[in-house]
């Protein structure tokens, strides 16, 4: 197997691109497909300053190392989440990631701010922990990227995860998160824009980058998560992929390029006023985050 | 496992239905089901008549039967294919079936009325043999319809048929098959309505309906569709529905009444004139049947 560029010893193949690369190609690879996803849905515009929504794990380091490589001064961000050993650990290889190259990160630890953290915060509001945990990342790192006059915060989400939702929520025929599902979702008053610069990759890519990156991450998944729907998505994407390599790339590139703008009505945008607690942008009086943190914190 | 209507010895789980039943009252709920898409989707109106397009296969047997059993007197017909072994066996389950019940079955075969069969059309268009099979059956099952007065082309989709090919038209985005993809498809000159009635049955059901109703079917696959790309589809359902009961049938019910809407536009019905040669429907001035003739008869 040799590399389709420099024809030295190939370390992957990527099927669906009908190619293999050695380890200097593909890491061309993928800073190649990342700045085309940034072109392709204008993520960053010239001097806008860019956080990157940090978890510890392949995806996120993986994303914000790829935005350096591509010219892009990117800041990170890590929430401690407070599930035990493994937001320890997230948070620790977000830390040396970081701290190894000098790149700044901030660490906002929910239970030293906020007084709860995300098991407290499950048991409290008797839901699925990943409702909570996923409502206290979205307000906090919007609310920091506002905070601190970043126009744009990226996260990791890869090609496998986007075709994992869309398939998720086109089996249910969500037709407002169908509306929403975008790789660039625009900012508006009291929210940063948010992009997805890895939406071009596969999981198997962005693990293989770190690992020819030499970027160590968190690779146990989280034990809250365990079970998840959206993981009988990926399994059932993966057989389809499996037959006919391409299919999830194609199913997620034609939804944005053809059938989004199907959905884009489907979900008017609320009115929003400024949260009496936080004051950030919430359709209702107090946001949902000091809801959550009201009930949770003890 | 108990019946859930009668308390009776239960021969058929349905976890999507959250029941079991027994015989009698699976067969009921077999018909209640057809009941359900003939009125939800107005397949049938008072007096109209019925066709059945019958394989030989548990579907379009399964099909014939449940709609004499609520009181639609459908006559069937079976096209004679010539793919070997398999299609004389197709064409004999079928004239025994009618034969036992003494239903009219008309047999039309494609060698002996228009000098080709299903392998020779794939060898002269060099294309998948699926291709001129469909071609050849959607012709001639309206043609035969038309010519005999139905109003109405009934055929065996199932609730596995209809959401594999959702998945793919989706994963593709393929809109003008999407827009197309109806349980009922109205006529028009030259057309019959075209309608699906065990649309809210799963293969399962289908199959575990001839077996308790003493109905003998074909029980292989086509030889020459093996491999195709709607088995990798039901597979990838299939996983996703062993954890989630239901999501098949709400991703088909979900299109047909929130999505399918969406994607109407997409295809505008061309403009038809008369076949040269037989006097069908066409947008050119031969069918597509009639070319596929002139290549394959030999």
């Amino acid at each position: 197997m040799k590399c389709r560029r420099c024809r030295a010893a190939a370390v992957i193949d990527l099927p669906r691109h009908n190619a293999a690369f050695c380890t200097e190609c593909f890491r061309r690879h993928c800073r190649e497909q990342v700045r085309r996803a940034l072109d392709e849905h204008r993520m960053v515009r010239e001097g806008e300053r860019v956080l990157v929504a940090v978890s510890g794990g392949k995806d996120s380091l993986a994303c914000w190392d790829l935005l350096r490589a591509l010219g892009i001064p990117a800041d990170g961000m890590v929430i401690g989440l407070g599930i035990g050993d493994y937001s320890r650990d997230s948070t620790r290889y977000a830390r040396d990631f970081a701290e190894a190259r000098g790149w700044p990160l901030q660490v906002v630890d929910v239970r030293e701010r906020f007084g709860f953290d995300v098991p407290t915060a499950a048991a409290a509001t008797r839901r699925a922990p990943c409702g909570a945990c996923g409502l206290t990342k979205r307000h906090l790192f919007n609310q920091v990227a506002i905070e601190g006059g970043y126009d744009v915060l990226a996260t990791g989400h890869n090609l496998d995860d986007e075709a994992a939702v869309l398939l998720g929520n086109v089996l249910h025929w969500e037709e407002e998160y169908l509306a929403r599902q975008r790789p660039t979702l625009p900012g508006r008053d009291g929210f940063v824009r948010k992009v997805k610069p890895l939406v071009r990759l596969s999981e198997r890519e962005t693990a293989a980058y770190c690992v020819v990156s030499g970027i160590d991450y968190q690779v146990e998944e989280c034990p809250m998560a365990a079970g998840n729907r959206h993981l009988a998505y990926k399994e059932a994407l993966n057989a389809v992929e499996a037959r006919s390599p391409g299919t999830k790339a194609a199913f997620v590139a034609g939804f944005w390029s053809r059938a989004h703008r199907r959905f884009a009505e489907a979900r008017p945008e609320p009115t929003l006023g400024a949260c009496t607690g936080c004051g950030a942008p919430t359709p209702g009086t107090v946001c949902a985050f000091c809801r959550l943190q009201a009930r949770a914190a003890g």
